[in-house]
């Protein structure tokens, strides 16, 4: 098959969103910006009663899929990689194309193996690990790997807010609230786009900022040492702490921003040296992820047509299968 | 097929040369440097006894290449855009799987058209169009548009040495030699970079430098006169002249280094905006090209291996296909 000779019209993809939280949200906007697609529902494990989708699309229990399965095209799993989608993902893999975001980078390989096992089954294609990292920026890893093969790759994040570390902070007594950015540190990413490979220490590459809100009473020093002492989370990074109230964290630290950077330096020959830099910048982490997830879904959709079953990543996807416009107009005008 | 699971190492991917200049020394140079590929030949027009490949490997006449053919995997075609290739590729795709860097932007769509119908006929797999710009360049604008659909993309070339300027500065009366450097705008960059999506006129996005060696006797203003004032070439630009001398020329600007940038912006929602860029910072131009040829070529091999026949672009290939590694390593590594 030749996806991209496949330039008449056809009926828009069908999507379901499964989980309504602000990735589920993201995807529902996302659809209105493509008009090769159409949200059939929403499914939530809530009751559907007090769920009511912006677009105005019903809302179900997640129980109903089961009898929608003729309806959808393509199911996007909307809920967290800890607990919903090591579930969630081949459970409905049996049934659903499917795409999801699955972001646990050490559990990608048990999770993709379970999911790929589910959709052999049940003869569909499901999409794992979509989103910027992994996604986009795994993508650029793949890509500066096998176009400079001597070279080296950095990842840089931020700045944004993570929300692993923010948990730890308000797991620290005397704590009533905080959250954590991760921001780059700008020495080492020059050294790296000089093209040197230089050899980064963690606490080179990153540094932490917390914005803490205190319980009456907390020693202040005690609550910053428990923080910048802490084993794997703060204590490899140079991490500075702000004491605020309540009122500034809920005013200045409710975005959901964040971004990052992959730099591939690399040699063709001795003396000759390259650079190739990807970065992101991004107003709402989950809106964009959800953006993401959407352009996979086409792929999906495309790919269970062609009879492609079973699990696959953004690895496995081409630049034109993501994209709604024929294979003529994308070389006639973007090539 | 599914070609991340090709995980046994197999025979190498046999590469042949078609041209032997900046470019087909870059590719000989690439294939040092991937250790799944090997060089089986350097084919030539000129005297293949005055060509000495680098790397050892025998030179042959051009016309030797059809007694070859079992020889080689994949032909890597080394020609001129102008003269070359729109001859060469739809030839020599009748009988080998091939990759060229034809980089006519407004004629890729009838390129296309004749090397398609030649592969066709004769049941290969050619790749057209691989490099950086079109290339690397054209995957990110693909992309950009596929996962921001509300937005906008803008491309910024250089800082590097435009061939066809300097050709031109070369032709105006009174010059004995120069170059031009494409140099894009920085003011533009960083509005782009802030989301807005201006609109920017061609002289808000480059500037245009040139270094110019005059011939005895002739009048400098004269010459800035006629650069400046080229249509086409130089009159939409804020162009500067430097006159230089023929040392300074040689010792200066001899390097065949480039660069440049894709920036996609675009919103998800009415508040929320978002932006993607791609950079490229490269110490030679015909260097990188080669090393995205051979990556290429890697893929064609593939393509052809699953029986994929007819011409493709770097827009069907995806990141796993451009790599020797197995879809298990991508994954655990690199995702």
């Amino acid at each position: 098959m030749n996806h991209q000779e496949n330039d008449h019209r056809q009926a828009p993809v069908r999507l379901a969103i499964a989980g309504y939280g602000n990735l589920g949200r993201g995807v529902e906007q996302a659809v209105a910006k493509n008009p090769d697609m159409v949200l059939t529902g929403v499914y939530t494990r809530r009751d559907p009663a007090g769920v009511h989708p912006a677009s105005g699309v019903a809302s179900y229990p997640l129980s109903a899929l089961a009898q929608h399965r003729g309806k959808v095209d393509v199911l996007v799993l909307c809920g967290g990689s800890k607990d919903d989608l090591p579930e969630q993902t081949p459970e409905f893999a049996r049934h659903f194309n499917v795409v999801d975001s699955f972001d646990t980078h050490a559990r990608i390989p048990e999770h993709f193996a379970k999911v790929d096992a589910a959709a052999r089954a049940g003869a569909t294609t499901a999409l794992i690990s979509a989103g910027w990292d992994p996604g986009l920026f795994s993508i650029q890893r793949v890509m500066g790997d096998a176009l400079l093969p001597d070279g080296a790759t950095y990842t840089f994040w931020g700045k944004g807010l993570s929300q692993g570390h923010s948990d730890a902070i308000r797991h620290v007594p005397g704590v009533a609230g905080g959250v954590q950015y991760t921001i780059p540190v700008q020495e080492a990413m020059q050294r790296v786009r000089s093209g040197t490979r230089p050899d980064l220490a963690t606490r080179e590459k990153h540094r932490r900022e917390c914005f803490v809100v205190l319980k009456e009473g907390a020693d202040a020093e005690a609550v910053r040492q428990a923080i910048v002492s802490m084993p794997n989370y703060f204590s490899d990074y140079d991490t500075t702490v702000h004491f605020i109230s309540a009122q500034q964290l809920a005013a200045e630290h409710a975005g959901m921003g964040h971004g990052g950077f992959v730099i591939r330096s690399g040699n063709t020959s001795n003396q000759l040296k390259h650079v190739l830099e990807f970065s992101l910048q991004l107003d709402s982490n989950p809106e964009f992820t959800a953006s993401v997830l959407v352009a996979c879904a086409r792929a999906v959709h495309r790919l269970h047509q062609a009879g492609q079953h079973g699990c696959k990543t953004v690895l496995d996807l081409s630049p034109a299968l993501l994209s709604p416009r024929s294979g003529a107009e994308l070389r006639a005008d973007f090539l």
